[in-house]
C-alpha cells in the first residue's frame, strides 16, 4: 500500500494507492496553519486512510507528499509554502519519523502533473497547466517527472506573453498569471466576494466592460499557456486542473476560441492542432494525490536500489 | 569508434570519436544537393575519417547524423530537410546499408543540444539555443535529450511574445524567430548582402535608425527566448550557438542589456540571475557532429541491449 497527500492551502486530499495502481480510499481533512498543523494533518490522515484500507502503517510501503513550494530535486524538504505557513519544513525526516514509513515530497503542480499523467492513460509526454490563484505547470514524458535544476521546471505563469500587458506581481508585464491567475484577475477586479473570477464571468455575461476584458485576458492567458507548453515540450496533451477550471465550458469555450483565432492566422499553428490536445480534469479530481502516491513509491524504489 | 556528422546547408562537420569521448579527428567537405549527394558526402566523410584515424570501417562501433528537418523519435527517417533539398530520406537504412554501421539520425538542433551539453562538462540541465537563419532550441537533462512526442520539443521560434510585433512567415506577430531570426531580420531588411545581420549591426554602429530597431529586435527575442528556456526548462545554461553568434560581444551585450533590464523591474527574473546562465559556443565548435555521435552510441546501445 502507497499513500499519497495533496496538502492545500484549505484541505489536504489523502489516497491509499494498491499495488495496482488503483486508488483504494480516499480521504480529506481541513488543513490546519504552521508546520505542526500541516504535519498533524497529514499524520491523521494517514491513520484515517489505514482504518479504511484495514491496513497497519507498518504495511505502507511509501508515502508522498505534495505541497506548494519548492522542493529541491533528491530531497523532502519543502521551502516557501507561504499559503500553508511553513517557511521551511523537511517533510522526510519529520512526517518519517512520525510514520515509520520512508515519506518523500515534491510541489503540488509537479505531483498533479504525474496524477493527471497517470489518469490520462499513462503513455507519451504531457503537459498538467494549474489554473489556480497563480498559473504553473508540469511536464511528464514516459512516467517521469522534468525536473530540472532547481525543481521548478514548467513556470510559465511568469513568462510575459504582451510587453503591454498588466502589470504582474513580479515585476513584469504581461505575464501569464498577470493575465490568467485568479489572484492577478481578483486584485484588478477589486470586488470583494469569495469567488471573484466566477464573478468575473458572471459580470462579464451581463455586459461589464470590465468583467469583458478580465475575461478576455484570462482565454488569452490560458491559450498562450498552452502554446508555450505544447512547443517547448512537445506534449501530446495539456491537462488543465485547479480551481479555474470549475468554470468548465465557461471557460474552455473562451479559450478553445483565442487557440482557433491563432490558428486560423498561422498555417504552423493549425497543423499542431492544439484545441485537440487539450484535456480538462474532472473536479475534484484526486491527481494530486495520487501524483504525491507515485512520487513516494519511485523515491521508495531508488532508496531500495541503492542501499539494497 | 564513433562517427558523426553534422549535415548542414552548406558544408558537413564530421568528428570521429574514441572510447573516451575525445574528438580524435574532424572533416569537412561542401554538402551536395538533395538525397544522393547528402548520402555519397556522409559516406565519403566516413571514409575520410577512416583514413585520418587509420581505422578500418568495419571497426566503427556506431554512426549518428544529424540533418535540419524533422526526425520522429525511435526512427533514424529525416523529413522536410527542405535546404537540403531532401523532402524525406531513411538515413538509418540507406547510409547504415552504405557503411555497413548501424546509422542514427537526429535533428541537427537536438543534436548540437546533445553536444554542447557534453562539452559544458555533461552534468545537470542545459538548453541549446541556436540562432540562425531560423531560431530553435533543445534541452538536455542528466545526458538525456528531451524529444517529446514527435521529437521537436524546444521549438521556441514560434512563440509569440508581443502580439503586436512584427509579422511571422508562420503568420503569427511578435514570433520570437520573428524578432531574432536572420532570415526574417534579412527580409525586413531587404538590402542584399551576404552577411545581412552583420550589415544590419554596421548600419546601426553608424546610427541607421531603422537598423537600430533591427538590432533592438534581434536582442528583444533572444533575451526573451532566454528566459523561455529557463522558465520552462529549469535550466542551469543556456548554450547560445549558430551563425549569428558571429557577431559575438556585439551580440551579446545587447541581450545581456535586454535581460538586466527586465530584471531591474522583476525581484523574480533577478532571482534566476539569467545572465550568468549564458554560455557561448566558440565559433566553428564541432557540437552538432559531436552530439551525432553521441546520439549514435546510445542508440546502438539499446540496439544490443534489445537484441543481445
Amino acid at each position: 500500500m502507497r499513500l499519497g497527500f495533496d496538502v492545500g492551502g484549505t484541505k489536504t486530499d489523502a489516497v491509499a494507492v494498491a499495488p495496482s495502481g488503483e486508488i483504494v480510499a480516499r480521504r480529506r481533512r481541513p488543513t490546519g496553519w504552521g508546520p505542526d498543523e500541516v504535519v498533524d494533518t497529514v499524520c491523521a490522515l494517514a491513520a484515517d486512510l489505514a482504518a479504511a484500507t484495514g491496513t497497519d502503517l507498518a504495511d505502507v510501503s511509501s508515502v508522498g507528499v505534495g505541497m506548494p513550494g519548492q522542493v529541491a530535486p533528491g530531497t523532502a524538504r519543502v521551502a516557501h509554502a507561504v499559503n500553508l505557513g511553513v517557511d521551511e519544513l523537511d517533510v522526510g525526516s519529520v512526517i518519517g519519523a512520525r510514520l515509520g514509513v520512508p515519506v518523500a515530497a515534491e510541489n503540488d503542480v509537479k505531483a498533479a502533473a504525474l496524477g493527471a499523467y497517470s489518469l490520462q492513460g499513462g503513455t507519451g509526454t504531457i503537459a498538467y497547466l494549474n489554473l489556480g490563484t497563480g498559473i504553473a505547470a508540469g511536464y511528464v514524458s514516459d512516467g517521469v517527472l522534468w525536473r530540472g535544476t532547481g525543481g521548478s521546471a514548467g513556470e510559465v505563469g511568469h513568462l510575459s506573453v504582451d510587453p503591454n500587458g498588466p502589470v504582474c506581481r513580479c515585476g513584469q508585464r504581461g505575464c501569464v498569471e498577470a493575465f490568467a491567475g485568479g489572484g492577478a484577475i481578483a486584485r484588478r477586479w477589486g470586488r470583494a466576494g469569495a469567488l471573484p473570477v466566477l464573478d468575473v464571468f458572471d459580470a462579464a455575461d451581463a455586459g461589464d466592460p470590465r468583467a469583458l476584458g478580465l475575461r478576455a485576458g484570462l482565454a488569452y492567458g490560458v491559450a498562450a499557456a498552452i502554446r508555450i507548453l505544447v512547443l517547448t515540450g512537445d506534449v501530446h496533451a495539456v491537462v488543465l486542473g485547479g480551481g479555474i477550471t470549475a468554470l468548465g465550458d465557461r471557460m474552455l469555450t473562451l479559450v478553445v476560441d483565442q487557440l482557433e483565432g491563432s490558428a486560423a492566422a498561422s498555417p504552423f499553428l493549425r497543423s499542431l492542432h492544439l484545441t485537440d490536445r487539450i484535456r480538462l480534469l474532472p473536479p475534484g479530481s484526486p491527481a494530486a494525490a495520487l501524483g504525491a502516491a507515485l512520487i513516494g513509491a519511485a523515491a521508495h524504489e531508488q532508496e531500495s536500489l541503492a542501499h539494497g
